[in-house]
């Protein structure tokens, strides 16, 4: 049975075998949520800064919706957790709840890469898994349905790319004098070397390939048609972001993790 | 590719065809959400009043997300859609967004098993969606992440439960004498026999059982083990709560049927 990573014993939320097993699991989580979002149409209003207008606030619907969700989610702790991270840091409130104490996992970092990946989303990777066969029209009464599922979406597609910071703590904490020397050269180039494993990349991809068509497909034959996802938007999405932002993630990371240490 | 039921088109709404289809559609939906929850143990005190504290409340952790979600949900307009049934009536808050107009295509009415969906989740089906092999221990850590799972669970049972509605309204009016007399009468028995197809129902289950396979598995055998997800807790979730439940919201949705008509 599955179960997800043990974030209050840092040996094993920093164990490789255990990170993998993580990521690979937000694969499918990742891949539902796309398969529901494309129910669908791309609605771009909702995206637009008073497109919608919404009283006392100039955010866009979307933003709207995600912002206030998070305050909620914040409130009952979700940010103090190192594996969460905010798209709107300046929304949310302190904890109605008493503070967990999780284990020192990660060095002092500030790396977010939420804009990217919300700009991603909305205009590259949205247009790819809504526009199936032909562009469906807005609809207005599912501007609420898309949005939420826009924030789940958005919300395991940040947990994935940030995870990044895990897999370079534990690579940093491995080769600890290669990284040392990369990171005082300011050598961006050959730490993002140092992290990129082509043939893990390519087995990622077509995991992630076989998973959108085997849970984007009634396996009763009781959809209309075939798919319920385009396939090859869920691989890109991986390919042409979530990989390169997790890269991002690993680099900015390790350019931080000298700090207040030893090696500095 | 999936589109969802147009309820802005009664005609459509109403259609069989479509009803069927968006409630095939959320067999997936609902197997997705499970599986998810199914990372993480029961957690039982997150539905306990007073097990967490909360400030300013004696609700259940699962209890102040639920309606604290419906309320920011209330807010963009989720329950004008005929769709969509409260768990927290009374803690809605007038939408700050502009009403849509839909068109009616529901008969007045009351009907809510919210209250027995939200039982029979916490008490019969979370436990054996949960109770993989070994009960896990309880994770404070993640009491957040399965509470914000469960309410999506519950939304996308409600849904599909209360889709009864339209069933009931479509085989209302293709059979309006046969309902008009066995409504008259009070005959409950008589009115669950006629809306019963047992072939389908089994049909249903089957479908089930085959997406739950497939959905909980990972295609690529990526995963620990096979399943993510026990296929006959979700078979059982719909066997023992989501089809009785659908016909007790057709049954009561029915007696309500000839009201302030010219039936009654």
């Amino acid at each position: 049975m599955d179960s997800t990573i043990d974030l209050s014993d840092a040996s094993k939320a920093l164990d490789l075998f255990n990170i993998r097993y993580q990521l690979i699991r937000l694969e499918d989580t990742i891949t539902f949520h796309l398969i529901e979002r494309a129910q669908f149409p791309l609605n771009a209003t909702i995206y637009k800064a008073g497109g919608i207008a919404i009283p006392n606030s100039d955010l866009s619907l979307f933003d709207w919706i995600m912002s206030a969700s998070e305050r909620l989610h914040a409130l009952v702790r979700r940010y103090e957790s190192p594996d969460e991270t905010p798209f709107f840091p300046s929304a949310l409130e302190k904890p109605i709840l008493q503070p967990l104490h999780y284990p020192q996992i990660l060095h002092a970092n500030d790396v977010n890469v939420n804009p990217e990946i919300k700009d991603s989303y909305i205009n590259h990777i949205l247009p790819t898994v809504c526009a199936q066969r032909e562009e469906r029209p807005e609809q207005q009464e599912n501007y609420g349905s898309a949005a939420t599922i826009d924030v789940l979406v958005l919300q395991s597609l940040s947990r994935r790319i940030h995870f990044g910071k895990f897999v370079a703590e534990s690579k940093f904490r491995t080769e600890t004098d290669r990284f040392v020397k990369l990171i005082k050269a300011e050598d961006r180039k050959g730490i993002d070397e140092a992290i990129t494993n082509m043939a893990v990349e390519q087995q990622v991809l077509d995991r992630l390939k076989l998973k959108a068509a085997t849970y984007g497909t009634d396996p009763s034959g009781g959809s209309r048609d075939v798919g319920k996802i385009d396939v090859d938007a869920v691989v890109n999405t991986y390919k042409n972001y979530v990989i390169p932002l997790t890269k991002v993630v690993e680099v900015e990371y390790l350019m931080q993790r000298l700090k207040g240490t030893e090696w500095e």
